[in-house]
C-alpha cells in the first residue's frame, strides 16, 4: 500500500476517508488553525497569502468573462503523483493536501475536501478561501448556483476535468441557465507566470531489452491486432495515461515523483504512430530505436505535447473510428472527436494486454522482489539491532530503508513514500514521517512498514509490521488473524475470471470472526518498473477479472485506533491451480519474501492447513533469498533468515474444539438444548 | 429456487442461461421442428398459425402509422409470473417460453431469446417468425434499423417497457432518425379481441391481524415518514409492483400465479391515499377496513385500476414531488410525469422497508417453515417407502408434496412450480416435470426437490437432495462440498451493510477447492406470503445490502451434465452476531428446518466446525419440529426425524493433514525443497 492520490490509481482513497484514524494535528489551543471569525482574522503561521494571485486570477476570468473557474486536484494524465509544476489547487489556495478541488467567483473563493484534509486546510489557507466539508461535483454546482448569477459561465481546464468528471458538472449544470466553458489556456498558469516550477525535462531512454517482456514492434503490432479483431473496428487508440506510453514503447523518464514516466500522448492507428512528447528529450540513439526519421506503419513520428489536441482533432477529420479508454482520458481530447467517430471502453487494449505479464515480464518482477527482499531483510536486521538502543525514529528508518534499497541491483528509487510508523503512528492512513515530525521506534511499540521499490525489471510493494518485546495477546491475535486473512486469500482457488471483489472477503474473514475489520481496499495491481498501484488489476468493484499472469497485492489490516496498526502485504501471481477434477481455476503465487514476524503470531490460532501453506512459503523464501544473501555475504542477514523461517511448529490439534463437538453430540443425543 | 422470470425477481436467469445445462428434445430426427428451408416449409404439429393474427396487427400499425411495434414478455407490473391475459408475445408468436420479445415490421416478424428457449422456439413458431439467437436490446436495434425505413416510427406499449428498457432503445435508436412511439393502447389486445382470457377478478381480501406484521395504517405512516425525513421532499410515493400494494394494505388475492397479488397501484401523497384497483373486487368489509369512504389522509379511496396514468398526470400538475423506485416503474407512468417532479431511487420506500422483517413478521415467517418441514419431512417419509417399489415418478412426486403442503394449516398454495427431478434430470435449469414427461424415481439415482409454499405467515423455499441407495464416492463429495458451502456462508459473521456479493463465494469456496462450482446465484429475498423470489434481498450484485430482520434463502449446488445435480437450499434470517470484540456485526439464522441427507454426507470432509455447526442445527430441528409432529400424531414421520437428526459422530482428526504438516516441517529443517 502508499499514499494513494486521487487519479490514475486511486485504489484505497475513499475507503481509507471514512474508515481509518487519520493524523490529528498536536493541539495548540487552536493557534495552530485560522479563525476567520474575528477581526482582523487569526491566521497562523503557516497560512499561504492568497490575495494577489487570486486578483489576478479574477482578472484573468473577466477577461474571459467567466463568472466561476474551477481548479482540480489532478494533472491532464489522471496521474497518481502529481508533479510540482501541475500544483495548480496547491499554489492558488496555499492547501496541499493531495486531494481537493478549488472554485473561484468574482467574489468568493472556496475549497472541497474530504475529512483527512481538513485541519490542514485550516492551517495553510488564509481567508479569502472558504472551507467545504464535502466531496463530488454535486455539492460544487450546488454552491455555484447560489454565488453565480443566471447566464453565468463556469471555466474549466478541458485537460484537468476526466470525461466522468465534466460529465457529473454538465449534468448537474443542465438546465440551471449556467454554462460550463471549455479553457484550453490554464488561467493558473497564466497567473503563476514565471514562479511556476519548469516542466522536467530530463531525457527519455528506452530500457534494456533485458528489462522489457517484449519489443515495442511487437506491443504495436498486439494493440493494432485487437483493432483489427474489434466489432467497431477502430482505425486508431489514442493513449493518454503516461502508463501507456511508457509501456507500449518501453521507454521511461523521472517526470513524474516514484513513477518513472514522462509526459506524453501516443496515437496509435493502422499505419502510423505518433508520440507526442519534447522531441529534445530524445538521444539520438533512442530516436534510432524509435525508426522516427521515416513514417511508415513501424516508425514512431514524434511530434510536440502540445500538439496532441490539434493532431487529434485534424486525425478525427477523416474517415477514422478512435478507440479511447474513457478513465484515462480527458476532456480536453475527448471533446474534440466527434461521437460517432469515438470507440470507447473503460480501459484501453494497452492498459488491458499490460494488466497480464508475460512469462519474461513474470520473471523480471520475481526477481526485483528477490532482491527487494534483500534490501528490506537487511533493514529489519538493522532494527533488530539498533531499536533496543533508543536510536532509531521512523523517518530515520524510512531513509534507511530507501537506502538500502537504493543500494540493490537495477534501483530506481522508492515506488511510493514510505510507510514507517511507529505505534500509534501506524493506525493513521497515510501516514509518512518528517524529519521534523517522527516517532521513536521502541520495543515496546508495534512498527509498520509499508515500502517499495522501482527496478529497472520490477515495482515492489510490500507491508511488514513487527514487534521487538512482549505483545499484548490482543497484538497477537490481531496479527494472527490478519496473516490468516493473508493466507486464506492467497491460498484461495477460485475459477478462472472472477473479479477481486468477490473474493476479497475471504482475507477478512478471521478478523470478521471476532469482530475486528479493517477500512481499506485489499490489494491492487503492480507493474515491471511502472506503477505501485497498477489499474485495472486488484479487488474492488471496478477491477477487471482476475486473469493467470496478472499481480496483484493483498494485504489486509487490523488498526486499533490510538494504539497500533497491523498490516501484511505481500505481491501475488496469479497463476493456474490444479485442482482435484478438471477445470480453469486460478490461485495466486506470493512473489514477495520477507518472513512475517514470528513474535506477533499466535500458532494455536492457525488451522494445519494455515500452517503447512506457511511453512511452505517460509521453505521459498530460503530458497529464493537464501542464496542471493549468501552470494552477497550477508551473512548475519542469512543467519536472521534462517531464524526467522524455521518451520513453525504444529500445535496438537485443537482438542477444545474437538470436545465441544463431542458435547454438543451428547446433549443433542440426550435432547438438550444447546 | 424455482423457475424464475424476467421482470419482478428475475434473480437467476442470465446465470443460468449460461452455466447450466438445458433440457435438450427427444431426437426425432429433426421432424419436432419447423424447417423454413424447404418449399413447402416442413411445419410440426405443434406449431401455431399465425398468419391471421400478423395480418391483424399489420392492419392495427398501420391505422397508428407504424413501421415496426415491440412486443414484450413483461407485464405491466414486472411481475414473475405473468397472468394469461398478459401473455401477448406467447400469443402473437406461438412460442410460449418465458423470456423472449417479439418485433413486427409490415413485412417481417421477428423473436430474441436465449438458448434455453431455441428449440422450443422452433418447435412453436411458424415460418411466419425469424428466430434471434440473441438478447438485450441491441440485437434488436441493429436488426430494426436494417429492416425499417428513415423516418420509420417504432410503436410499443409504454406499460411493457420498464425505464430502463425504454432507455436502452431510446439511446439505441437515438441520431437514426427512427423514432419510438409510445402507444398506450396496445396492439395485440386490439387483435386479440375476445379470445383474450379476462383479467383475474377473485375477491380482494385483507389478511387476519394474526397474519400481518403491522396494521396498513402503521406502514402508511412509516413511509410518510421517510417521505418527510427525505432531502428532496418528495410529495407522494407511487407503487407499480403488486407486492408493494398487497404489503402496504395487508391485502392479498390471486390474480398471478404463485403470488397472492392482485393487479394494482397506489399513490400515496402527504394527504391522501389512492389505491387504484378494480372496486367491485372489495367486499364492503374490506372497503370499511381500508376507510375507503372518506377522502382523509387515512382513508383509503380505491380509484379505477385503468385510471392510473391520468390521476398521476393530473396530480403531476401541480406543486408535487412523486418519489418512485425506479426498478418497477414502467415508463407508462414514468413519461406522464415531468423530470424535474421526479424523486428516483431504484427502490421505493415500500420496497426497502418490506425488506427488513419486525419481528412478528419474523415470528410469522419462521412458524410457517416449521408446518413446512412438516409437509416436506411427510414427503421424505413416503419416499423412502415407495421409492424402491419402483412406482413413483416426478409428476407424482410434485404433486404429492403440493398436497401435503395443501394439507398444513394457512396453506394458500404453492410458492411455485415445484422442482422434481429425478437423476439427470436435476441437472437442468427450470425443470419441472409434466404429467407426460417425466422420469421415474429409484433407489439408483439421486433425487432433487426445490418446492416451496404460500401460508397466510408466510413463504417457504426449500431444495434437498436424497439418494435412497449406494451413491457413488462423487457424488458423496460433491454432496458434502456443496453441504459445506451452505454451512460455511450460514455462520458465516460479517459487518452488518454488508453487501451479499461480497460474501457469496464462502458457499463456493469448498466447490472451488475441488474445482467444482454452481451456474446460478447464491439466495434471494423471501416475503411474508409475498413473493418466493423477493427483490432487493439476496447475493446479486444488484442486491441491497444485508441488514437484521431480512430473510435469504441461501442456496448452493452442484450439477453434473447428463448424471445428476444436487442443491441444498434453506431460507435463513439476518441476525446480531455476538463477536469476541464488540461491533455491528451479523450472521445467519437458519430457518428451513430439514435434515440433510446423511447418506450422502462424507463425514471425513468436513471440519470440528462443521460438525457442531451442523449437530446443533439438528438440535433445534428436532426441537421446532418433533414437538408438532408428536402434537399431529404422525409418529413415523417423528421417528423418521430422531433418525435424520442423530449427531454426526465426530471422526478422529484428520491426522494426515497434521502428517503433512509434521512432513513438511521436518523437510524445510533439512533445507528440503518441499
Amino acid at each position: 500500500m502508499a499514499r494513494a492520490h486521487w487519479g490514475c490509481c486511486p485504489w484505497l482513497v475513499l475507503l481509507c476517508a471514512c474508515a481509518w484514524g487519520h493524523p490529528k494535528p498536536v493541539d495548540l489551543g487552536g493557534q495552530d488553525v485560522r479563525n476567520c471569525s474575528t477581526n482582523p482574522p487569526y491566521l497562523p503561521v503557516t497560512v499561504v497569502n492568497t490575495t494577489m494571485s487570486l486578483t489576478a486570477l479574477r482578472q484573468q476570468m473577466q477577461t474571459q468573462n467567466l463568472s466561476a473557474y474551477i481548479i482540480p486536484d489532478t494533472d491532464a494524465h489522471m496521474n497518481e503523483y502529481i508533479g510540482q509544476h501541475d500544483e495548480r489547487r496547491a499554489w492558488i489556495t496555499g492547501f496541499t493536501g493531495s486531494a481537493g478541488t478549488a472554485v473561484v467567483t468574482m467574489k468568493k473563493a472556496a475549497v472541497w475536501t474530504d475529512s483527512r484534509y481538513w485541519t490542514q486546510a485550516e492551517r495553510q489557507m488564509d481567508c479569502n478561501w472558504e472551507l467545504h466539508k464535502e466531496v463530488g461535483t454535486t455539492p460544487i454546482v450546488t454552491w455555484l448556483l447560489t454565488e453565480i448569477p443566471a447566464g453565468g459561465r463556469v471555466g474549466f481546464d478541458p485537460f484537468l476535468l476526466s470525461i466522468d468528471t465534466w460529465e457529473s458538472y454538465d449534468l448537474a449544470l443542465q438546465g440551471s441557465n449556467r454554462q460550463l466553458v471549455s479553457i484550453t489556456t490554464n488561467l493558473v498558469d497564466l497567473v503563476w507566470g514565471s514562479e511556476r516550477p519548469p516542466v522536467p525535462n530530463q531525457p527519455i531512454y528506452a530500457l534494456q531489452e533485458a528489462f522489457t517482456g517484449s519489443t515495442w514492434q511487437e506491443k504495436v503490432s498486439g494493440v493494432r491486432s485487437q483493432m483489427q479483431k474489434h466489432q467497431k473496428a477502430p482505425t486508431a487508440v489514442l493513449l493518454s495515461a503516461l502508463e501507456e506510453t511508457a509501456w507500449l514503447f518501453n521507454l521511461r523518464a523521472s517526470d513524474i515523483p516514484y513513477n518513472p514516466f514522462f509526459y506524453s500522448y501516443t496515437l496509435l492507428t493502422d499505419s502510423s504512430i505518433r508520440l507526442f512528447a519534447n522531441k529534445s528529450r530524445f538521444s539520438s540513439e533512442t530516436l534510432s530505436y524509435l525508426n522516427s526519421s521515416c513514417t511508415g506503419p513501424m516508425c514512431v513520428q514524434i511530434e510536440d505535447y502540445s500538439q496532441v489536441r490539434d493532431s487529434i482533432q485534424a486525425y478525427a477529420l477523416g474517415d477514422v473510428r478512435i478507440w479511447i479508454g474513457t478513465s484515462y482520458t480527458m476532456y480536453g481530447i475527448y471533446e474534440v472527436i466527434p461521437k460517432e467517430k469515438l470507440v470507447t471502453d473503460t480501459y484501453s487494449p494497452v492498459m488491458m494486454t499490460k494488466a497480464v505479464k508475460n512469462s519474461k515480464e513474470q520473471t523480471l518482477l520475481k526477481a526485483s522482489h528477490v532482491r527487494d527482499a534483500v534490501a528490506v531483510i537487511r533493514y529489519l536486521v538493522w532494527l533488530e539491532k539498533n531499536v533496543p538502543k533508543g536510536t532509531v525514529d521512523e523517518f530515520l528508518g524510512a531513509e534507511l530503508v530507501d537506502k538500502f534499497r537504493g543500494e540493490e541491483q537495477f534501483s530506481s528509487g522508492p515506488s511510493f513514500e514510505t510507510i514507517s510508523a511507529s505505534g500509534l503512528n501506524a493506525a493513521l492512513a497515510h501516514y509518512s514521517p518528517t524529519k521534523e515530525l517522527n516517532r521513536k521506534l521502541s520495543s515496546d511499540e508495534m512498527y509498520l512498514l509499508d515500502s517499495g521499490g522501482q527496478y529497472w525489471d520490477g515495482t515492489t510493494d510490500i507491508t511488514r509490521t513487527v514487534h521487538w518485546g512482549t505483545p499484548s495477546a490482543f497484538q497477537k491475535e490481531a496479527y494472527t488473524r490478519v496473516l490468516i486473512g493473508n493466507i486464506d486469500l492467497s491460498r484461495l482457488i477460485f475459477p478462472a475470471a472472477t473479479s477481486g471483489r468477490m473474493v476479497e472477503a475471504f482475507a477478512r474473514r478471521a478478523l470478521w470472526d471476532a469482530g475486528l475489520n479493517y477500512g481499506h481496499g485489499t490489494g491492487h495491481g503492480i507493474g515491471n518498473f511502472l506503477c505501485v498501484h497498477e489499474w485495472p488489476v486488484g479487488f474492488q468493484s471496478n477491477n477487471i477479472a482476475m486473469a493467470k499472469g496478472m499481480f496483484t497485492s493483498i494485504e489486509p489490516g487490523y488498526y486499533k485506533d490510538g494504539e497500533f496498526g497491523i498490516r501484511l502485504e505481500d505481491v501475488a501471481l496469479v497463476v493456474e491451480a490444479k485442482t482435484k477434477y478438471p477445470g480453469s481455476y486460478l490461485t495466486f503465487e506470493v512473489v514477495s519474501f520477507v518472513p512475517y514476524d514470528r513474535n506477533l503470531i499466535d500458532v494455536s490460532l492457525l488451522s494445519p492447513e494455515h500452517l503447512q501453506y506457511l511453512n511452505r512459503y517460509y521453505q521459498t523464501i530460503r530458497e529464493k533469498v537464501g542464496p542471493e544473501l549468501q552470494r552477497r555475504q550477508l551473512l548475519e542477514e542469512f543467519e536472521w533468515l534462517q531464524q526467522h523461517t524455521e518451520p513453525l511448529a504444529a500445535r496438537a490439534p485443537d482438542t477444545a474444539s474437538w470436545a465441544s463437538v463431542l458435547v454438543v453430540s451428547t446433549l443433542a443425543i440426550l435432547g438438550w438444548s444447546v
